[in-house]
């Protein structure tokens, strides 16, 4: 537990996506200059992957499966229409809530893709998801408020939360045979008069769970009930392993006038983690609280880097579908390889890009994902950094080549077989 | 005044210095889907300069000096060398710091500007200078506590600490027949036990106030004798027309173990407006605490916008020089006219690039920037845009070429000694 985290009542022990954050200390009281720094700001989580990352980062012939982030490089259609616009002197101030040619974009790949209304007036560009997670608490919530968090999840929805003052509530996904599942009863009592938002990523990182229409719809009708904004992360919604050509959506359940946030990223769709660029959708009479929140934060994304994104949505479909069809043969790949030892606790998960299991007789994931570096060559990130729920799991990224899979199925499967359970202590 | 401005006691009537805002009034109660958004974000000011841009926008001909940007692109190097990294593959998640390349950029820059010791563990890289403001921000204030900024200012410094929940204290600076200076004895009055920080921009937009020496430790004394934060805006540092190469620097005066929070930029020195990069330089022990709230904004700014940015700092130097170069002789050539009318009430400024000046008889300088539009197809900002003090002055952007100055200035002087100071009415 993470005793440094003191205005959350659980464990926000935090990880970030990004993968090369030095692992320092930073506590209340530790160094006097620090005093200065405001409590909730100087006491946010550091990443919780961190750990196992500064250990194996340099081993060589390390497959790094901890991240969520692809393999593949950003397609050159997208970066040619970014570099010609760079080119064209496209470097001046733009439009703060995103180019019109971008917004119109983004409008007609939603309506295709959620069968929604073509309405650009409705998405609003951010540099990245993160900031379209930090502009949608901002308007949210404040100081003393609280957030509701399904859990294990992500943990910067809940740093992002501390941040602006507020306190993340975790409410743990209940867990059986056939994977993880909201508690509708348990999310119902965690709501209390400072109450403010329901945080929702669905499908989930690092859990896989995917949300039903019916418990969107469960959701949906718990935040009218109570007066409350739905967060609403779908970042994920392509990468969805059903019959459907994606995941449900709030977008199938709400009615207008719903007090829905959208937050959204060209990261994962189009390999574009590195670029920091996404989107709010909101309603539009949100359009200049939104604005002067960009205005206030950021100001505004780069035009180059929109022209950027608007190929990835007009240009991009291909590209997205090889990327989903990638990622649900790397997920049966090392899933059914792991899942054939007979060591592992793993659902195949419905959605997102992640495993998250369980190795039998190793409880203590944090000291394991050292092990795994040392005896196995392999980066998984560790279940406690998804916060509480997390205890027992071991998070893996099979958003990656066959190849590379393969071969880290094949030393998983010989350390669980080969070395047994009992395995090495950590080095 | 701004009626909505709720939290603050002064008026935070906001400008952006980008150039595209829409004015849509969001007031509290105005439409009650807006009444779930927190008070303090939702009464966040709009811009002021957004009237007059709107207004004379696509007038034919218009020559517009209204906003903070020069007329130059990014110079060509800078831009080969981010396509270059984009095509390179430079499109994954980096480090939340910056890359270490350009921190050690950053650093060997500073050092030979400021002559400071070479140190990249002091510098931040951010999503542009906004973002810099808003984490130093985030780190000195929270809900309740008080900012002091002398104004008139760039009220994005103002929303943002009002966006942090905290309430921006203006105290205007003296005005007299040498220009702007700091009233030492108003900036200690204002000190209360909720002050957790002092602003100061320096050369100072749209004043063009520089603080000399003597202005900076008294600054400074004050904020140690009070246990203040002090967020140190010199991103026109280079703009400086006295004798020396740059202005007088909170760099020459304080101790390693103040507590100054420096925001910085590569958009003005480097036309990279655009771009949105800039940095946050810090105390190393800071690092960690910055790094997560890069972390919980944007996660970080792609490497290979970076990798222009440091092409910007190792080959920069030239073009830097001939846009002082170029500003210095802006400056001079539309003050001498306009002080050569016996219409203005103008002192040269010493540093940034604005011109902030009275036009005799019109002090309702709101209704003289849609007139301007009208009757002399120039562009400026009404002084009320930023902030108490600024009321009876407009603001020109002298950081344009020749041809375009000149002209504005024979419109300007035209109008000023032609049709007089009676003017006409607004359209």
């Amino acid at each position: 537990m993470n005793s440094r985290a003191l205005p959350a009542p659980e464990d926000p022990s935090a990880t970030a996506e990004s993968s090369h954050l030095p692992l320092t200390p930073v506590g209340a009281g530790e160094d006097p200059y620090l005093e200065r720094v405001r409590d909730h700001i100087r006491t946010l989580p550091e990443s919780g992957i961190v750990e196992v990352m500064n250990y194996g980062r340099d081993r060589p012939g390390m497959i790094p499966l901890w991240a969520g982030e692809g393999d593949v490089a950003t397609p050159s259609f997208i970066c040619e229409a970014a570099a010609a616009a760079l080119h064209a002197g496209e470097t001046f101030y733009t439009w703060q809530r995103g180019l019109p040619e971008l917004r119109g974009a983004i409008a007609r790949y939603m309506a295709r893709t959620y069968g929604v209304p073509e309405n650009p007036d409705r998405y609003f560009v951010t540099g990245s998801g993160m900031q379209a997670i930090h502009i949608a608490l901002a308007m949210a919530v404040g100081a003393g408020d609280e957030v509701i968090i399904p859990s294990p999840s992500w943990p910067n929805a809940a740093a992002a939360a501390q941040k602006a003052g507020a306190r993340p509530v975790y409410v743990p996904f209940a867990y059986g045979k056939d994977g993880f599942s909201l508690d509708h009863e348990r999310l119902a009592e965690a709501i209390t008069p400072r109450t403010r938002a329901i945080f929702l990523n669905t499908p989930a990182n690092p859990t896989g769970f995917v949300a039903t229409h019916d418990d969107l719809k469960a959701v949906l009708a718990l935040a009218r009930r109570h007066g409350l904004w739905i967060i609403a992360d779908e970042i994920y919604g392509r990468f969805y392993y059903g019959e459907e050509a994606r995941a449900p959506s709030f977008h199938d359940v709400m009615d207008e006038g719903d007090h829905i946030l959208f937050v959204q990223t060209f990261s994962k769709n189009w390999a574009m983690t590195g670029w920091r660029v996404g989107w709010i959708e909101a309603d539009p009479r949100l359009g200049q609280v939104i604005e002067n929140l960009i205005q206030y934060s950021t100001s505004g994304v780069a035009a180059f880097m929109q022209r950027g994104a608007v190929a990835a949505l007009d240009q991009g479909e291909d590209f997205v579908a090889q990327q989903i069809a990638r990622a649900r043969k790397g997920r049966d790949l090392v899933a059914d390889a792991l899942i054939a030892t007979g060591k592992v606790d793993l659902v195949k998960p419905p959605g997102a890009f992640y495993l998250f299991f369980g190795i039998e007789g190793r409880s203590d994931v944090r000291s394991l994902g050292l092990t795994l570096v040392d005896e196995a060559n392999v980066g998984l990130a560790p279940g406690t950094a998804f916060g509480p729920g997390g205890e027992g799991f071991m998070r893996l990224c099979f958003a990656r080549g066959d190849a590379q899979l393969a071969e880290a199925s094949r030393r998983l499967v010989a350390w669980l077989t080969g070395k047994g359970l009992s395995g090495a202590g950590t080095a």
